[in-house]
Formats: structure tokens, C-alpha cells, sequence
């Protein structure tokens, strides 16, 4: 890797470069987005000209909403891997991906590179988020990652990938497994946040009958029905991340590319949406369910919550992330369909009034609503009954009465979402149900169990108005799942305490002292854990 | 005022006094909530025990769970009225309310006070939150607060009220005023967080049909779907809490005692529950519809979340809040049932029958579930229905079962939250409509109906279930309804940048640079205002 800009060399890859970034002397920065295009990734306005006689990129920022913006580590980093629309004689091959050197190991700039320190925000303090702004800044031809298009000396495009809208959805591929760990990251915040609040609930105590102990906040109807769905929306999500990270190994071990594997991609874009905006409501009802407590820094909430709540906004904003799910379920139907989306409908139609007889019989039957086969059948009956009416209507709209195809998604955006997040409570049903399969202790199973069928219950709770209004549940049913789920979450408060051992948090990693870590600066605070319960055994789950 | 103890004259009550405290040079605090108690402030065990030789009263922390807790302006300020356990002989009258000198005006503490710093919150940053530890600390006699019960010289206690359990309710009457506060001050964070989300909205653009400028993201139909009914409440809030505080002002006028006037107190109640959480949802999505920017401190909004999130826990928990609003509306109930709950039980049988046919009929017509008179019957069937089920399902579990009260009345704790629920959201309805009568420019009150039929529409699609599960909606008004949300979503997107400029909101106030106030600490994030709509005229209305 040689430059022929002499004044590079100071900045080039060589064999000591890894080592450095190993030993983080060099630091990196990942800028993607830029003022004017966050979500809108294809519109990012940053160049990359080729430059043939010196065979160097020039990068440059053409106008203020073609900077470079919430950077992370842009104060301090040394390199950044830039988006920019690579131009070769004037024309745009797409977003490519360039390595740019932002600064030297004493801070010295980059000729042409400017950062500016975006300051304070509602967290994530340990992140220095920055703009980069590039004017004419040279870098050697080798600096473009080639994996998805390269440039020859003598300035020839090539790309394993012919269409260039194939060629920006694999680049974005190299999103997925960081869009995954922001889903781990999002579940350790809620499971801290859980371990808190339920230990919390089991010491604190407050009202009471007349001339008895007051009783523990756990006991109090609105507490448990707060924050037992949530512990079971976080089991599920363990399970479910499990499994997509199982499909990512076996993908990256059988040397496939990310990019030919939509199906992952959508799972884990819908993933994402879900654990990040589980986290902030859960987050949230851990921090109103501790009281003044809660609100305290020492015992964690706080700062779980400013922290956490961006989740729902970076490595794809979550009304984004929905979209992408529900162009994969779009692209599945249409392949199901023989690509002939007329046929389909009516071929489906005929399943569909079948499958709303079949629903109806189980609706009225009452005792059936306390099974996981009933909760199953209902997630996925919505998910297809979404999908099949979202198909048709996007049909009408765009195929019938012409309309332009944003205008027609826009007009059905609502319905889009909604699709999104019934096909990934479904995965996330299932996978429960799957993972309860795999457990081998007859004890843990059952508990398992119990938790699953409050998932099911939960989801079947919120989206009880479209069951009703499919006659999927009678108001009779209906009112059945609102007793089951008070009852559900009633009969897994005691269970709880249990299950957030079992997420096996370290207590210097839990320190808030309202769960029972005391903490020296804050004796005040301090909870000690709840000791009249009789002391359960134990699961053998691994929830970590 | 005199007192036998000379070293009490330093902090002794003077004509100079209320100057001092006029100028700031003493504050003061309020001092309710223990360790031990919060919500529950019945069970408070400070003591305050007269003692009849010195004339003093010993104010006392007798444990470690009776430490004054989350006290603002614990660590400067020099009064506090702190609430004890009147003791005399041995005897407790129930919490009174007592001034106790914490420390003078050069910081030294009065003796056997101790204040304990709580240190870091959420938010609040201006408040310093302490504890308070009262060690045999001895008080004139004249320091208790006599409205409610005094103490004569010779140790006899006399109060206006006689049953004990009254007391306490005037007692903690006067948290009235101080919660339609907090509802004011709810309403200005969410204000503030609307003003700068619209703004943003109509002025930054993603997306848009192919070959074509971009959109303005007020376009996206999520993002209209996710601000307008915040914004639809908001104005439902303002007018409700002007009718509450008019209702306070004619009580005062009047010379009325807030302490007899249930009804106000459990108006507030309910309305600083639903204006705190409304707040927290609000702020919520206001932070996610502006994506990075609103992650930004300078943009304001991290700060209104942080500093409001605690509003649904003070000045009375949220859960409590609803708690007193039902028990009022039992009360109210009971009386209209001369007492007599079976014959009120099937008295209500009938006209629940008629209800319901009149309803059916309405139901089943589609065209009139755009009417307002349909929404305002409709949030006032659910609320007297749950009223009448709870009552009915208290009757059988307390009166005919004997099941204890504490633990009946917590088996339907979720039946009565959500019928305080359903009763604010009547009342702002209610109010929202009222105000519409009051205003006679022709354009403002088509602007507020449409606003109006919004919240309604809003409310109804939040509880569709229930109608559902009631047959007050048939499933095809059901869907109308979601139609009927998503249209005058759409409908309103633009006024809504009207409206939130008739919030009056001064920009030095708003100063966040997204909502187009530039800030010259933070060029990067200036968004100027939106100049591509037609110059609205601005309404007449008064929002602020």
C-alpha cells in the first residue's frame, strides 16, 4: 500500500497498523450519517472523486447537510470509515465505504479534515459524538473498501454486485450484527433494570390491611400487572436473540454473505425495533414502580434510561427498521404468490375464511384461551391477516390506481408498522415456545411455561381490539385474556425474584442499593434484599 | 410568640420574619414524606410529643424508616414544615404539621437536627434533595400549625374536626393547590416539547417519491400519528385545567375550606395523574420523532424529560392520584344511591339496558361516529359503566363475601385506576367541548373542533376494546374510528405549527435550535423555521 502523496505515508496501513489498533493507539469512527440524510442513507451527498493522475480519492463535504454528524468518538478518533458516493469521470457509482485518517497520534489534523465536538446529551457521556467535515481531502485508491466495488489504477469500476440498488442494500448488510449487539445491549439494560425494580418490590412495603404489617409493593395489583409482562417480553427477546444470533454464526461459518440473507436482515431489524422500544417502556415503568427511588442516581434507572433511550433512534432509526422487515415479508408473499399477486389474494382468500371459522370455534370455546396453542395460532393468524390486507391494499393503490409507490407506502404507513411488530412478537412466541421445548428440568419448565403463556397473554392483551374486531375473540374471550393476564401475572410475582437471579448480573454490576448492593455513598438508599420469602431453589436456566 | 427557652428566640417568629422570607434570605421546606411512608402518609412515625413543663414540642425521629426523605432545599434552607404524630400524654391526634427550624441564616445548625445530601437525580438538577433526622429537637409551642388542631398551654388538645380520619383528609387538602401546580408545570414541559417537535418536523426532510424533493417527516403518516394527539390532549389539558382552577378560585373567593370540597380535590387528583403521564409519553415520542437531534442537549428535550419523569411520582404517586379520584366517585355513587347499593344496583340495571340499545343504534351508524356528541357520549357511557361494575363487584367481595377491605379493594385495583382514567379523559373532553362554546371567531373554533373531534377520536381509539368488548362499537365502527385517527391526523399537521406559536411561548424560552432558535453555542444544530407554508394567520386563541 503505497501513496504516491509522500505526506500520507505518515497515516499509512502497514503491518504495525492492526497491532496499533489492538493496542488502541489508533482509535476508529464509523460516519455514515450526515446532517441531511439520517434514515434516507441512499441520499448521503458526501464525495468521493477519483482523482486518476495522483490515483487518489478526494473526499469532500459540498455543503452543510453533506457533513458528517453524531459521530462517536470524532473528538478523539484517528480514522473514520466514511460513506460517500464514489464519482469516477463525474457519474455515481453509490454509497461506498472509504477509510479516512482524521488525525495523528498527537492530535495533529488531517490536512482538509474538521471536526467539531456536538457537546452534551441526554447520555451515553462516555461517547464524544462529533461532526466531520471534509474539504478536498486526499486519500490513496486503496483506501476504498473493495469488498462491494473497486477502482483500478487506471480509474474502471468494478463490483461483484450489477445493480447498484442491490450493491447499497449489501453495504447496508454490514449493519445487521451490530444492529444485534445494540439488541444485547438494549436487554442488559432492561434485565438491570428489572433486577431493581423486582427486588425493590419485594422489600419496600406500603399500605396494608387495617391493623396488619403493610404488605410488600409486589402484592399491589397495579405493581405486578406493571412489571411482569415485562420480565416476560424479556425472556422472550432472550430467546429470540439467541436464535438469531445461532442463524448469524451458521451464516458467517458457512461463508455466506449477510447481504444474500434478507430473512436475517429483516429478523434483525425487527428485533432491534422491539428490544429497544420494550427497553424504554419497561425502563420506564421500572423507574415509576421504584417511586422517588427510582429517580435517584445511585440506584441505576436514571442513567439505564438516558442512556438507552437513543437505542430506538441509531443503527436505524425504528419506523425505518419496521419498513425493512416489512419488504421482506412483502418479498416472501410475492414469491409464495407465483408473483401473481391477483391469484394470491383469492387463493387466499379461501384459507382466509377458513382460517376464521377455525378461529371462531376457538374464540367462543372459552377454556381454550389459556392454552399456548391458542396463543400462538392467534399471533400468527394476525401476522398473516396484516400481511395478506397490507399486500392487497399496496396492489389497489399502486397497480390499480397507479399511485407513486411512496405516496401509496406512506398512505399505509401505519398499517406497515403494525405488520412489523405482529410478525416479531410472533418470532418472539415462538421462540419461547421453542426454547421451553429444549428445557430439561421438569421445575424450570413449568416456570418457563408460565412466563411464555404471560408473553402470549400479553401480546394477545394489547392487540385484544383487532382480535375483537376480526371476530377472532368474542367480548367474552376478550375479557377472558384480561382476567388470565392479571391472573398470570399475579401467579409469577414470587417466580420473579427467581428469574432475574437467574440473570446472573454480578452485584458490582447491579450496585443500586434499593436492590439490596448496598453502596457507601449512599447508605440511605439502601434496600437489604428480601429475606421472607421462603428461599427457593434455584433454576438451573442460564438467562445471562 | 415567646418561648421559655432562650436559645429558640435566634429562630423565633418576628415581624421581620415574612420580609426575610419575602427577600429570600430564609427559605424554607416541606417535609411529608419518611423513609418508610410515601405514598402511605397515614402511617408517618415522626413524633411530636408536648411537653407541658417547657411548653415545647419534641420533634423526634424514632427509626431509621421516619428520616424526612427526598426533602428539597434540605441542604440550604432554614425553615422546615415538617408533618409529625401529635403526641400528647402518650396519645397520638394523627399528623399535624409543624415549623421546625433546621439551621440559621449563616448554616449553623439548629441542635439535634442532622440533613444528609441525596446527592445526583434524574433531573431537577436546581433542587437539592436531602434527609432530615430530628434528634429530641425542641420546638415552641406556637411553631404547630394550628388550622386543624391546636394544643393549649396546659396540654388539652382541641381541633374544628372531630373524626380523626377527617383531620387527616383536611390535612393533606392542602396539596391541593400545589398538585394543579404540578399540572401547570407538566403542561409547560410538554408544551415546550411540542413547540420544538413541530417545528423540527415541518422543517426537516427525509424521504420522499422518486425523482422528487424530499418530504418534510410531518409528512411521514407515523410521525403525524405519533405528535397530533399529544398535541390534540395538550389543548384538552389546558382548558381543563383552567376550569379546576376556576372551580379553586370560586372556592377561595367564597371563603370555602378546599378540605370539604371532594369533588375539587379528586378533579385534581385525576388531573395531575393524566397530565404527568401524558407529559412522560409525549416528551417520549417528542424525543424520538426528532431522531439524533433531539438526543441533543441543546435541543432541550432530554432535559424536559429528565427534569418531568418525576412529576408522576410527586406531590402524590400517580397510582395514588386515581385511587383518590375513585374513591370520590364512589362516594358520589353511594349518596345517588340513597345509600342503598342493591336497589341503586338494579335501579342502574335498567337504564345500563337502555344504554345500551341507544348506543347499539348509534354503534351501528356509521356516519355519526365522526360527530363530537357521539365521542362525548361514548367517554361518559365507559366511565359511568366501570363506575357501576366496580361499585357492584366491591359490594359482593366487602358486603356479601366479608373479604377485608384493603385486600378487595386491591383485587380491583386495575378496574379502579382505569376508571379514574376514563373519568379525566370524560372531564377534558367535557371541558375541550365547553371551550369551543366560548369561542366566537369563526376560524379559530373550526381549528379548536377539529382539535376537539381529535381527542375524542383519540380516546375512544386507546379503549376500542372496551367498546368492543361492550358492544358500543361494532367491529366496523372500530375500524372507522382508526381511519377517522389517521384522517384528522393528517388533517391537522398543519394548523398544528399555528397552534403551537399560540402557545406563546417567548424564543428565549424555546431556545432550542431545532425549533428554529439558533444558539451560538450550538450552530451545527439550527434548523430555521419553516417559510414554504402559506403565512398562516395566526389564531386569537389564548394557549399559554
Amino acid at each position: 500500500l503505497h501513496s504516491t502523496n509522500p505526506s500520507l505515508r505518515r497515516f499509512n496501513f502497514n503491518p504495525l497498523l492492526s497491532a496499533k489498533i489492538r493496542e488502541l493507539q489508533f482509535t476508529g469512527m464509523f460516519a455514515m450519517t450526515e446532517r441531511g440524510h439520517g434514515s434516507n442513507v441512499r441520499g448521503i451527498i458526501t464525495e468521493a472523486r477519483y482523482n486518476q493522475s495522483t490515483q487518489e480519492f478526494i473526499i469532500h463535504t459540498p455543503s452543510e447537510d453533506a457533513q458528517k454528524m453524531y459521530i462517536g468518538n470524532a473528538m478523539k478518533g484517528n480514522y473514520a470509515a466514511v460513506f460517500a458516493q464514489l464519482i469516477i469521470n463525474g457519474e455515481s457509482q453509490g454509497p461506498h465505504c472509504f477509510i479516512v485518517p482524521i488525525r495523528d497520534q498527537n492530535g495533529v489534523m488531517w490536512p482538509g479534515v474538521t471536526t467539531i465536538d456536538m457537546k452534551h446529551k441526554e447520555g451515553l457521556h462516555g461517547v464524544d459524538n462529533g461532526i466531520l467535515i471534509f474539504n478536498n481531502v486526499r486519500i490513496p485508491r486503496e483506501n476504498l473498501l473493495r469488498k462491494f466495488g473497486s477502482v483500478s489504477a487506471d480509474g474502471l469500476y468494478s463490483s461483484p454486485v450489477l445493480s447498484k440498488s442491490s450493491r447499497f442494500n449489501a453495504m447496508l448488510a454490514a449493519l445487521t450484527p451490530t444492529r444485534l449487539g445494540l439488541t444485547v445491549h438494549a436487554m442488559a439494560a432492561m434485565k438491570l433494570g428489572l433486577v431493581i425494580a423486582v427486588r425493590y418490590s419485594h422489600s419496600r412495603r406500603q399500605f396494608g390491611p387495617k391493623d396488619q404489617d403493610e404488605v410488600k409493593i409486589i402484592e399491589h395489583q397495579t405493581q405486578y400487572l406493571r412489571l411482569m409482562p415485562h420480565l416476560a417480553a424479556a425472556l422472550s427477546l432472550i430467546f429470540t436473540t439467541r436464535y438469531a444470533a445461532g442463524l448469524m454464526d451458521d451464516a458467517l461459518c458457512q461463508g455466506q454473505d449477510l447481504q444474500s440473507n434478507r430473512a436475517l436482515q429483516a429478523l434483525v431489524a425487527g428485533l432491534k425495533a422491539y428490544s429497544t422500544w420494550e427497553n424504554v417502556t419497561c425502563l420506564q415503568d421500572c423507574r415509576e414502580c421504584t417511586g422517588g427511588m427510582g429517580f435517584m442516581m445511585e440506584n441505576r434507572i436514571p442513567s439505564l434510561k438516558c442512556d438507552s433511550d437513543v437505542f430506538v433512534t441509531f443503527e436505524g432509526d425504528n419506523m425505518v427498521m419496521l419498513q425493512v422487515v416489512v419488504r421482506e415479508l412483502l418479498t416472501q408473499y410475492t414469491k409464495l404468490m407465483g408473483n401473481n399477486l391477483v391469484m394470491g389474494l383469492i387463493r387466499n382468500w379461501t384459507s382466509s375464511v377458513s382460517d376464521s371459522l377455525r378461529t371462531s370455534f376457538l374464540g367462543f370455546s372459552v377454556d381454550k384461551v389459556g392454552d399456548l396453542m391458542f396463543l400462538l395460532k392467534a399471533v400468527s393468524y394476525r401476522e398473516r391477516v396484516l400481511q395478506r390486507s397490507l399486500a392487497s391494499r399496496l396492489y389497489t393503490k399502486v397497480k390499480k390506481n397507479k399511485d407513486e409507490f411512496f405516496m401509496a407506502w406512506n398512505a399505509c404507513l401505519h398499517h406497515v408498522t403494525t405488520l412489523a411488530m405482529a410478525h416479531i412478537h410472533r418470532v418472539t412466541l415462538e421462540q419461547f415456545a421453542l426454547a421451553i421445548r429444549e428445557c430439561h428440568i421438569k421445575e424450570d419448565r413449568a416456570l418457563l411455561n408460565k412466563f411464555c403463556l404471560l408473553h402470549g397473554t400479553s401480546l394477545l392483551y394489547q392487540e385484544r381490539a383487532w382480535y375483537l374486531e376480526h371476530n377472532y375473540l368474542t367480548p367474552n374471550t376478550s375479557r377472558q385474556i384480561r382476567s388470565q393476564l392479571l391472573e398470570l401475572c399475579r401467579s409469577v410475582k414470587d417466580d420473579a425474584l427467581k428469574v432475574v437471579d437467574d440473570f446472573n448480573i454480578p452485584s458490582c454490576c447491579i450496585q443500586a442499593p434499593i436492590a439490596g448492593v448496598a453502596n457507601p455513598r449512599a447508605e440511605w438508599a439502601f434496600y437489604p434484599h428480601s429475606t421472607d420469602l421462603p428461599k427457593a431453589k434455584s433454576t438451573h436456566l442460564s438467562l445471562c
